[in-house]
């Protein structure tokens, strides 16, 4: 299999479709395309001239199997190796991860706009709209449940490392990006995610491209 | 299981949420709470106070089980009832209609923003933005690849009914609603589609709903 993605500093889709594929345990070659670059548009017109994908990372190559969405990529490879491997094996708090992950997947646009990730840096001091505060009160009020009710077995959301933290992982790196004042229960959670081996190797991959995006180095609010 | 719902002539994620549940085969209640009422602020709260859902609809009930997304909605019924029954068995198409399903639930905004769903209701004449256009593009490219691949058993996009054709049935809608053209391969699905037993009885559901919502009743052009 193959994995393309953009920026490991910048692509928090890309984060959540490496991660899956990481889970997955399957071996998969990864191929980093930097973002809005001429090999960028290159790849954008391979890919669209094989599949109909619409020219966004990630995208997973199986074969002939063409894969164009995180949510997407996460599934097929649960359909290769178990669902076990990434949703909690109880039902109600399979049915909470599952609530959660797709939230995220459509939602917290005013957080996501706002907040870009950037995984090298830090920001002091800004000031975020209340769309973008009432997303972040939704994220912790959706971590606190699910580590409350569900989070005895491990450090992460459920308990052991699943899909809700492949998909809450790149909110884990805004918050620390932009020095949110949290609640103890969500930085022991941060922490904890922020130490996972792949999280570490993800961002050593960040700290090592030497591409900068202009657009991305300041927030909407300057 | 109950399944929370909002206006039928309205509201397309319940639409989503329905045909899904459907799809399972399994038993249900159907609860519809009118959007913007007094009930529905009351139901509101009491979901609230159960459970973190974000107090959209639908919402699937199973016993202490709280599933708040029509793809979350999806997938816990294809845990209980098995995956063929909602995704095709060939890896590549299902590849293919994981892909499009992800891409209907985080995409596609321009085209949901000025062509509101509305079942019971035609518009004449509506201009709609580029953005809109290239949405519509989008969606008419998906189900072409997906008809001429993966359609040979049957009308609808990968052959069969899928869970590709509860994420899109809204879109057929609008499609009708707002008297586009388009080719033959299009609106020969759209029928199928449209003819398909769940969506008759959706459709006499909303033709029989007494609420009118003033907003959506006109568009956003006017």
């Amino acid at each position: 299999m193959k994995l393309i993605i953009g920026n490991k500093n910048y692509s928090s889709w890309s984060l959540r479709g490496w991660l899956a594929v990481k889970q997955s345990g399957l071996h998969f070659e990864e191929i980093t395309v930097p973002m809005f670059g001429e090999q960028w548009e290159e790849t954008k017109h391979a890919v669209q001239g094989t599949m109909p994908s619409h020219g966004k990372v990630p995208i997973l190559w199986d074969g002939e199997t063409v894969v164009w969405d995180s949510l997407a990529i996460l599934e097929y490879c649960a359909d290769k190796v178990g669902r076990d491997r990434f949703w909690p094996k109880d039902d109600t708090a399979r049915g909470m991860a599952r609530s959660m992950v797709a939230e995220m997947h459509s939602s917290f646009a005013a957080l996501r706009r706002e907040c870009p990730m950037n995984i090298r840096k830090t920001f002091e001091g800004v000031t975020i709209t209340d769309d973008a505060r009432a997303d972040t009160v939704r994220v912790l009020q959706l971590w606190a449940e699910a580590r409350a009710r569900f989070g005895q077995g491990g450090p992460f959301l459920f308990g052991t490392f699943s899909a809700a933290d492949v998909f809450y992982a790149p909110v884990v790196s805004r918050f620390r990006s932009y020095e949110f004042k949290l609640p103890g229960f969500a930085e022991a959670y941060m922490e904890a995610l922020w130490d996972h081996e792949w999280m570490q190797q993800w961002i050593a991959g960040a700290e090592d491209e030497q591409w900068v995006i202009e657009q991305y180095e300041t927030t909407p609010q300057g």
